[in-house]
């Protein structure tokens, strides 16, 4: 008789379910024989990449037979420039899902404990199972972090703390000071990881980058994509801020070639295109305020949101809006997996996007 | 005081030392002032990327605002059909570095006994060491896997063993009958990982994949790359084949955007352009066959390769050669950290490119 592979597994690999990616445009359209569908589903950038950052990559293709420089020397440069932060801070990563793992495990070892907020990006939840660590999870306040709660949930078995600010998928944020005042809660052994992948859409004036704090509180690590502002979704490329410690831990659990050459020519060359940024930036403001709008005019609730995405209200059950939604060709995402049942997701889109979101929407609504 | 964090890091991780890849062409000529060097030194594809491949991802790119398809559908069905393997059997990673640590997060807990041989790919050590297990390393015989004490070294605590098929760096390989006469020896409940990074190169007619072997032990996972035959080394694309259990759980612990779109794209391509790999194939036979006569006139010893590099024996510490080496402007790889302190790795150029290598070889014996 066969071995049972599952048995072999580790306890918390055993229990784990993988993250459920956004429904593929081409996957909606092979289903129901349609084509001309939207996807507003996985908080891309509708606007299309950068030209600078491809005609990098298409400039590098002939090198495709090299491995990457292991060490991202030339990323390393152009990002300590544009921020101000040593390059013996940086650590690279494939996505910013792959410097969340490396956090992971570089510290955590089964039955530690790990905190992060209810509805926080479900990345955390699967870093913690995978690592055995046992998952804290502190009730959400007003949709957003209680970061009064999470402090008084660490133990001297917590190893990490999960921050997301913004936070996806709820688009709540808080403020440099809260922040701060948190940090000095935390004991300097505790590990708070702080994820700021929509970072470049927020324009409060109290909100403040992590990175800015580091200096009185090395345990503060921050990560940060080019998948959302920065268009490269595709290519797989984040990174994390940290103290220098830290940051050769991180690189010693670090495949040496996790980024490819196309990603680190476009990340580089990306940063440079300061005008893309303010594109993007333009675009998504300019496109909450038409879903705001259109949302009103429905009548329909949602959750405030500094980010590229905002979480709608259905009023009821998502799931049947969600299917009828892509009966009309319109990709969202449902966040029940969020304990947010009656929530969907839906991505800052192009005007047009945001326009057939909103007369699909208004339709099923009517219909159901 | 501010917290020690290596002290913080899980015991695996405090005592991991990064892989040390090749040393970059452009690292040398900055730190020389020299322009035209050459690296023979990671066993890259010589030739260039195939053309195929390329437009493929220059097709792709006008999509790097989009996350990549999670599931890899179309890359798997040029798998599958390639290679009459089943999709469900198939986890893609990026590079096959990737899947050799799915596989080591998927089963392995601290303290658990990993065996592998010595002179193998420094990989299977890393994988080891930063999830806790124990190194059983294995002594080699005649530089190449010793598969009877292999076998004889298995205990109840053994859960993984990594066979790599031709071996790096040394080149040395096994037949399928001492590969089925192992598989027979090991329980079923302990996973083999066969690494076959260098498959395509191998013309012995005695060789056989392990592919052909699973349907009669489940246990035994095959790991492939694109980073060789087909140089795509800067995409970072590679592959498991394993029962659908195992695959499964390698998917868990998949990053679900662990491959991007240019990988991917590239990927799928590369594997219609036959005439690629046939060219790839024979530069390297060639090529190994000029290097081999090239020794041979200067006296010199090497290993016996199979792959597409070969392990020269400089009859002293090679540690002064590779560096007077690089004072020529040639890079090959030291592999002093392989227990080869004699032995410098040399990957089969272009044909110039080996000309060069034996010439600044000649020289720098003569001198040293």
């Amino acid at each position: 008789m066969a071995c049972d592979f599952y048995q072999l597994a580790t306890p918390g690999v055993q229990g784990l379910h993988p993250y459920q990616p956004g429904k593929p445009v081409e996957e909606l359209e092979r289903e129901l024989g349609i084509s001309n569908s939207i996807k507003l589903a996985s908080n891309e950038n509708p606007m299309g990449p950068s030209p600078v950052a491809m005609a990098a990559v298409q400039a590098a293709l002939g090198e495709s037979c090299r491995y990457p420089d292991a060490s991202g020397y030339k990323l390393k440069q152009a990002l300590s420039e544009r921020y101000g932060i040593s390059p013996d801070t940086i650590t690279l990563g494939n996505g910013s899902n792959d410097v969340l793992e490396l956090i992971g495990r570089a510290f955590i070892v089964p039955g530690d404990e790990v905190i992060y907020s209810q509805h926080a990006f479900v990345v955390y939840m699967l870093v913690a199972q995978s690592t055995g660590a046992t998952s804290v999870v502190v009730p959400a306040r007003e949709w957003g972090h209680d970061l009064d709660a999470m402090a008084a949930a660490i133990t001297d078995k917590t190893r990490i703390i999960f921050l997301a600010n913004p936070n996806n998928p709820t688009g709540t944020w808080f403020s440099g000071q809260a922040l701060q005042a948190f940090m000095a809660k935390v004991p300097d052994d505790v590990v708070v990881v702080l994820d700021e992948a929509y970072l470049e859409y927020v324009t409060e004036a109290d909100y403040l980058s992590g990175v800015q704090l580091q200096a009185g509180f090395p345990n503060l690590v921050v990560t940060r994509t080019f998948s959302k502002a920065f268009g490269l979704a595709a290519l797989r490329i984040g990174y994390a801020v940290a103290n220098p410690a830290i940051t050769d831990l991180l690189n010693r659990v670090r495949q040496p070639f996790n980024v490819n050459i196309p990603a680190l020519e476009a990340a580089t060359a990306v940063l440079g295109d300061t005008n893309y940024l303010q594109r993007s930036v333009e675009l998504n403001r300019t496109g909450m305020v038409q879903l705001e709008q259109g949302l009103t005019q429905l009548g329909v609730n949602w959750i405030p949101s500094v980010g590229n995405f905002i979480s709608v209200d259905c009023g009821r059950d998502a799931a049947p809006v969600y299917a009828e939604l892509l009966q009309e060709g319109v990709i969202v995402r449902p966040v029940a997996n969020y304990q947010m049942p009656q929530h969907l997701r839906v991505t800052i889109g192009l005007p047009e996007e945001n326009s057939r979101f909103l007369t699909a929407f208004a339709s099923v609504l009517q219909r159901l």
